[in-house]
């Protein structure tokens, strides 16, 4: 849940004065995105979304963002869409912070995804993977390998304190994916962050995509593992082989996987889980005084992170290489 | 804020197959109401609000506040309606909690009021107490003079933390209205709680009144002192009388106040500052860990009842009472 910043009146009517889009119905802060501050917008044209960008997310970056969801709505995927102001800008001051309204998409996010779901997950991932192999402006990951170490070390002095041994297993498990992280692997825009919540469904249909503020250039593939982790994993932590197939399955449908690709796929969830104990790792130890937001417990991602440690081939996933060829093929 | 509480996909769905509203299109956690979860609902009949009675709320006082909506709304109040189910029934639960859908109002509340929102917001609380004389049930009220002394039991020990002499300045003015609250003033369903937030306004004009779940019988002019308090206060916590004047203005054009209730409003005010010093108080010195909710200075209505202690006769709010029943005869 987002913090909620106070938009005074006299602010808000200004604003919308800078749009096509009418006079205002309800402005109402909605508990969605985690990043930012966001308010389901109501105006004569309809319905949509008011982004308020707080602190942790980079005013230089914000073109970026907002010109990846206008290249991949363009491009057939149900993202929201930037709405330019008359000016034709599509970024903004408001209450102090960048600011920007995009349009609203239907659609609830399922807390027990099925497989149906992580197959049609899959499937969008490829969409955008392919939709954003155009878009010129580059982003580098700051969350990637070499991003990790730093974040470790602002957090490692306290890690024992969530387990006793973790500071031990997370310097080594860097020091290991630092020799085996995959190099020459397919590589482009990557979502980074395609987790239930910014995923949205209407009766069982995937009509959605949201929160595009951790997409970023990194291995296609990396994307994958991402998605497995969020996605195939049950509340008790185990991992659910039934709805990583279908997530490959909807995955390799649209864009098939190299076999460098699928052979890397335990190394980079086995990445893809560090990254996450990581960040959590940081704001469970880092929860500021007054804080609206309940950090997540970093154990669940230690939980992954071992799993991912246990395997030693790409078919424990439960996508076979040589079917998935073959489904390449076809 | 409110706390989220977390709702299973199918629970959600087989809760809407009660009712006749059509298909989920969304559901979006919302900042507003402080005691409950509230979910902006979409389905195919359009959009709604979806509240979850959390703990501070007793489930046995739920047919009032209810019964009070659709009670005010028939007579032309605006204000949410209960949907009712399939069944006729308004209630249900849904997470473990008490539920029930109302419907969805247009509007914005507004942070720095005018003069001009003042005056509507008194128009419409005489209104609501108009609306709702013939209300049959009833619900006393717990936070009016029996229920402060048990409230600041549970935080007289450590009200000087907040500020030295608090404790003794409490004491000493709930001796004090335990001497000068009025009785035999008229009587009736009150909102007691129309702060900015509960307040909808479009273009200016007043749209609609939200947040029911304090309601309750008891002084009509009561219910205007916790207006005063709530509106015409500036953020430095100084009175403002152009505003308490339109708000009474508003009031008395509606329902004329009689001089019992009139003289009365400097005892009322002090009564008013003291029940949210008291509940803020208390909030303020009991954050449960992992809270949600950031809790009000108790100091700003401090500040209130200062100022009302230093008022001797209701001109002070800014109605001159001739003036006023003058008003009230044309």
């Amino acid at each position: 849940m987002a913090v909620y910043t106070d938009i005074r009146d006299d602010e808000l009517h200004a604003w919308l004065a800078r749009y096509d889009i009418g006079g205002l119905h309800a402005l109402k802060g909605i508990a969605e995105g985690v990043e930012n501050s966001n308010y389901l917008l109501s105006t004569d044209a309809g319905l949509f979304i008011l982004t308020l960008y707080e602190k942790r997310v980079a005013r230089e970056d914000l073109p970026f963002f907002l010109g990846l969801m206008e290249h991949l709505a363009a491009r057939g995927i149900n993202c929201p869409r930037p709405v330019p102001m008359r000016s034709g800008e599509m970024l903004g001051t408001l209450a102090g912070r960048p600011a920007a309204i995009v349009t609203y998409l239907d659609g609830v996010s399922v807390r027990r995804p099925t497989p149906r779901h992580c197959r049609q997950v899959g499937e969008v991932l490829a969409a955008m993977h392919l939709a954003g192999a155009d878009f010129a402006p580059r982003r580098p990951n700051a969350l990637s390998l070499a991003g990790w170490p730093p974040l470790f070390d602002r957090c490692a002095a306290r890690a024992d304190e969530v387990e006793p041994g973790l500071r031990d297993l997370i310097a080594a498990e860097l020091a290991w994916l630092g020799r085996h992280w995959p190099v020459g692997l397919p590589a482009g825009v990557i979502h980074a962050d395609l987790f239930r919540d910014n995923v949205f469904f209407l009766k069982d249909r995937l009509s959605g995509v949201i929160d595009f503020y951790f997409a970023c250039n990194d291995l296609y593939a990396y994307d994958v593992a991402i998605c497995m982790n969020a996605w195939c994993f049950e509340p008790d932590w185990s991992f659910n082989v039934t709805k990583a197939r279908a997530l490959l399955e909807g995955y390799t449908a649209r864009r098939p996987l190299g076999r460098a690709e699928y052979d890397a796929l335990p190394v980079l969830s086995r990445g893809s889980a560090l990254r996450f104990l990581l960040t959590r790792l940081h704001d469970w130890l880092n929860v500021p005084p007054g804080a609206l937001v309940v950090p997540h417990d970093p154990r669940e991602y230690l939980a992954r992170l071992r799993f991912h440690q246990g395997i030693t081939e790409a078919g424990a996933y439960g996508l076979d290489y040589a079917a998935e060829a073959g489904m390449a093929r076809t």
